[in-house]
């Protein structure tokens, strides 16, 4: 195949991922009115309609104004408006202000979607540079990782609201008849191993496969000490020994800061737990589906947890966290496979235990937005690590440092990842709110340790003997 | 006429300046959409939906559901969701919760209030309790407060906006050929006078000039001594003057926690003014109809001042703020006129000049709400006392405290004006936001000294020797 | 007597006050060690020796540098070092950074005060000009003051320290036998009255009697409605029932300031209250002799109050605080006796009931800080109004404004009390720590309305009918 | 030599390094005042007298109560008055209360010094179990490590000072003569190599050397790709050099959390640095002798820079930070000499390159606090690495995390350094406050990495080819 029929192809292809990861956007947005939209309930979180904005500006800012010869901008003033940070691109508001963003409204947001997407289109008719490719793919990517803010911002918002709407009604509430099982672990014997995304400069990431963010490279080598993983992740039956315990009110457990948060915040319980008598455990919780009982999802994972939660329960229930390494090494010897059709988001499966052939035992399908579920659910009784991709993004001990070798991308991408590189702690998997389609084994995510907005829990580890 | 005639007629009255005020509230929010109404840009302020709601649970809370046999209420949340500060009521949401009420939905709102609207239409087909009439009457003033609130909330918020869209798109915005007077003086001789209103306990408030707050009585005796008011309000031109004269940054002009407060907002102008090379005074005004120039409002009264500016400004010039009885006794001796057609929000006129009889000049009318103007406008050269009511409201020297014998309404209604007694400072006269049947001579209005967002300016005062 | 002759009488007759009050102000620093006097342990209250510092200042700023030729500052840094809050004079530090003056040493200071007082004592050899006596009055005023603010101040710091140390050790701490006697009132007709000070401008200030503030003039008309005043402050057993009725949990009791105060402070109790289980009552107090049993100050008026809670218990009585000019006008019916020797400190008397004779009863001395008390006292069951001078600072209902016709003193010297008028509450009558010369009918006391460090309580008042 | 043999030479041992840094302490004092000593000017610091407390109260909790038959405390609250932090000894006084200690004054507090010495002295008598003299050993270098924050916390608070006092008047001040070399590299190889103290368990800690904290534990394996290090510290005048060229304010060059720091403390320049228009460079720098112009320190290394300004810097000139793997790699490979008479403190000195004989190039000194320089010094012309300890601590690219396997003490020493293991940068190499036998090779010192108050710089690295 010639170069320019490849990168036709290329086009070709780039543009059915394009229309199904937009598409996908507002998908999430159909149970909202432009008003639950307009909420901004805590300064982590954006109103939804600034995310549509901004994923759009993202293509207009880094393709569209660079590659697509005679665009024209929406509007003059969107360039500045719908920045994030990118401080190199000039002046931008105030985070805090974009709950002041009843104008432009949404109608105008959805316009801005549509042009955008239709200069996209065009532009996807003809062969593209490398870098072109390169940036629709990073776009692609940075708004996937912008959907799952969608779903954590709003689920926000939503518990916010003084009445406590849910995201969408629940079909049904009864409960959950599978019982998690007994936590067990998976020995890895370490050694010298490699880390991080192998890149190949020379592809213009022609598929899903074939990205990654510039924090997850380059592959280098790591010398790990033999360790175990758990099975499965901790679930809320696990945690809530924990919080009766006494757990959140003994400072023994906690690292000194977490202390000082715990004091600040008068934490009792993760986020989205509260009180109910009506309950049998005392509890319930605030799903995408409105308040559960405890009772009724014991057995799926703890999310909306802390990296200082999940280190003090770790070290309460006489374990660790595991690195990021451990992690990642782990993971890459699952048979991760993509069930893709015309690049379209899919599902994600994967081979659960790394000491059996890959025929052995059926594959997991991993808990990732597509399946709508909105929630962990719990781990099944198959042999090998469950509940390694989706449910809930995984805290590691690992702080969120350049790998050796680390260059950003030049320009203003390059403010991307690198500039966050201190105070943040690595989480690994994704989560329900995930898309299929955009987490990997060596997928870096990474938050302020006091973070609880997100769908975060933790699986535990050990060292083990050689 | 009986009794019960009497109070029918009342009841009808009654209800025809309900419609009137009710209606009046939705008109202001004509040029706003459901996300404009979301929008809350200060701690100070509220969202419009909000003052929409909570207007309505006031007649539903207050009147309907103590007086209406039957009544239904709309909601069972919104009895809690839409109290503002009514702690004898029981729990309500934080202020700042506010912006996050995406639900209930404007729709509900609008249907709310249809729904308070018709209960109390029916209510008013027939004799009422004076109770009843008077906790209508104090609804509607209550009613009128918040639509002032919406002015000056929704100005805050769509200046806050990053493109500043205008509330309202002016038709023209050609310079005013209007100069405003030079400042005369008018003298008052003091001595015993009665302040305050002078309440008709037997009235069940039949008509608007019936009505007066708490906090205006008991009428009572004060003494004052021989002074002087200006003929007109502080202009935009006196005030540049001081701003050129580098008063912002002299702190012998300044109360020391006004100096504070200056030092820590970094204050050099007054609220809505930006700096703009493109004008020749250097400055621009956001006004309801967007950024104007200053020297097309040079001579409009200068507003969105602090006490502590008016303070500050008096002080420099070397003239003083009235006290509140020196304002209400120059003002008792105007001949205030209503144009009222059925109790329906109309105009109010003044005669200028109390020294004149009522006929020698002609009367002023009072720039208010319902003049559409939505910002001060320059003084006559009328003589007399120019722009008494409406334009901006007046900081006077005086604190907010009780009136000798002052005593509360019984029940949460106490909680109205008499909580709110500390560290305020009262202003006078209404503002070009304030519905004419609203205001009147002893109306005292009350705000944080450090309060910039309202339209508030000042009249300057003097000594007089005997 | 000749001009001169009486100015030189004046001087000698200065020099005397002047070395009594200087030494006052040594003497209260006795039990302190120089640590001691460098603790500053809160916002409001500086080190103790920074209060020796700025008295020493004040006369050499204001009367050496200006009156005293050839005289030689001290140190060219403490000119602006020692400012407190005069921005006139220049630049001064931070009020927060006089915790970090280990530098200049105690000694220095020291040495500055002998420096200033050899000045002073060579000045008041010869005739002095009319301004330098009144500068040198005012000064001593001032040092007074500081004298108070030292005795709060260290009384802060002290109960800031862990181990809370007594600033004296008591000699024995048995229960006072004394019972307040019952609450019972004086009637007062009102009418017009004058209020504040009479000045006499071509008097330079010869005696205690002479001088006031330029916030108590000029003495005006005022018109008082009939009015009561309780015959005793409230005693903290009066307070505990306010306590144990739950007062600080009702937010009906409350201005709407002071609940949002009561909420984010927790208080619970005054200010120096602990709950003690060792003790009848349930709590114990802490007093410049360390903590006693509430049980033992039961009948001693209740101090350390804010204008909030003197207010909202006010309120849960049924009656109300005195206005400023109801307080004045009660008082100065009063026979008020100074027994000076020399002009030094000495003992204030007065004759509590107004509607006697004054020979018909004994006259009360008060309670102030040469008693050597430190703490509030009971009344005795004498007729009268009981423990107006000393004993507690009276909150009144009044916010803090200047007289009709008010004008600050010329100068820096201007900054003394006029640019503190706003968001402040008066009080009157003087405290336990208040020097005898110091205090008078018409001396006007300021602060915020939340302030509780200041020996601060309340005494009743109600209407009266005509 | 039988076992009680060796221990009482432990003992004896122990007792000399004991009394030398007790001493030491002390030393430190000598030109402070007691109210010196009472100064706290920052949250991150604490009086000096709580210093000499606090290093008490360590030895007597955690070697006397527990090691010492019938060892009398010196007084019951000591107990809980002077602990630090840990939370398993039960309460402690708020870490800003400690300014509010002026009792007990400084003569108890030197009288505990004398009481816990004797106590020591005497318990040292005898053969000690191992763990008293592990302890023992602890309590030493935490007493160190106060002797550090002594130096760093005085400066602090002398710099506070309006009048800046030098902690030491300096004997002259006259420009070093001395040129920094120009910056070189160092290669090193990397591959597998061990990071860490190798503990011997059974080993008393007789010795310096045998000493390290639970954090620098255990040995472990790590694999280093090939890197550079700078032979010198970056100096004042390559700052000087960042600073003209607006790096303050050029975002990209900063870490998100950086900027924010930087814009929120309007930082222009490192801690202690002042415009200082008199001198050529147009800075002058406070140093423990007082204010000195750059002029003459532009060759010493930069100090009293966050991890953010080092990281901005090294951003900027092209290269970065080491890891602190790196960092031990290649200091490891350095003849680390300590000269110690007795035990006593004394020098340190290292052989600088690594790549020669020892016997190749004379030692270098490290100038530590035993020089009594109290300030960095510029590196010398000599080849290898220089400054490599004291002068600056060095700022590495490395977040502090637990080593693998890492197990915190038992007990409340548990808490010494595990619990802070979140959001702080680790931090190699000592300064020039740091005492000689404080340091070595291994040491992870760590903090939050806007930290300025420190003697904190940083030496450059870059990646090498293979």
């Amino acid at each position: 195949m010639s170069q320019t029929a490849e990168t036709t192809a290329t086009a070709a292809s780039l543009l059915a991922r394009y229309q199904a990861v937009r598409l996908a956007s507002k998908h999430l947005c159909s149970p909202l009115s432009p008003e639950d939209m307009m909420v901004q309930s805590s300064s982590e979180a954006s109103p939804v309609k600034w995310h549509l904005a901004h994923t759009s500006w993202f293509f207009e800012t880094f393709v569209l104004r660079e590659f697509a010869a005679g665009y024209q901008p929406f509007h003059p003033d969107f360039h500045w408006l719908f920045n994030s940070y990118y401080n190199s691109l000039g002046e931008m508001p105030e985070k805090k202000l974009r709950a002041s963003f009843s104008r432009p409204p949404l109608d105008s947001i959805l316009a801005y979607r549509t042009h955008v997407d239709a200069a996209m289109a065009s532009l996807l008719q003809h062969p593209l540079e490398d870098e072109a490719a390169r940036r629709i793919a990073l776009g692609l990517e940075h708004e996937q990782q912008h959907q799952e803010l969608i779903a954590t911002d709003i689920k926000h918002a939503l518990f916010t609201n003084p009445l406590h709407p849910p995201y969408l009604e629940s079909p049904a509430k009864q409960k959950l008849d599978v019982i998690a099982p007994p936590l067990d672990w998976i020995d890895f014997a370490g050694g010298i191993t490699e880390i991080g995304f192998k890149l190949d400069p020379t592809d213009p990431i022609q598929s899903v496969s074939a990205f990654a963010f510039d924090n997850e490279t380059p592959r280098h080598p790591v010398y790990l000490a033999p360790y175990r993983l758990a099975t499965r992740l901790v679930t809320c039956a696990d945690y809530l020994a924990f919080i009766d315990q006494n757990g959140y009110n003994r400072p023994e457990l906690w690292l000194s800061e977490g202390w000082t948060t715990n004091r600040a915040e008068n934490w009792q319980a993760p986020l989205y737990w509260r009180r109910d008598e009506e309950t049998n455990s005392g509890w319930s919780i605030y799903t995408m589906h409105g308040f559960r009982s405890l009772d009724d999802l014991s057995e799926t994972p703890v999310c909306h947890l802390s990296f200082f939660e999940a280190d003090a329960f770790a070290r309460w229930v006489g374990h660790r966290l595991p690195t990021e390494f451990e992690w990642e090494h782990a993971v890459s010897q699952l048979g991760l496979q993509r069930k893709e059709i015309n690049s379209q988001p899919a599902l994600l499966t994967y081979q659960p235990d790394p000491a059996q052939s890959l025929a052995a035992i059926p594959a997991i399908q991993a808990n990732l937005l597509e399946t709508g579920n909105l929630h962990p659910t719990p781990a099944s009784a198959l042999p090998g690590l469950q509940q390694i991709f989706g449910d809930v993004w995984e805290w590691t001990a690992s702080g969120y440092t350049g790998y050796p070798g680390y260059k950003p991308l030049p320009g203003a991408l390059g403010e991307y990842n690198g500039k966050f590189m201190s105070s943040q702690v690595i989480l690994r998997g994704g989560s329900c709110v995930t898309p299929a389609t955009h987490i990997r084994a060596t997928y870096r995510n990474f938050f302020s340790p006091a973070t609880r907005w997100q769908f975060s829990g933790l699986r535990l580890a050990q060292d083990a003997t050689k």
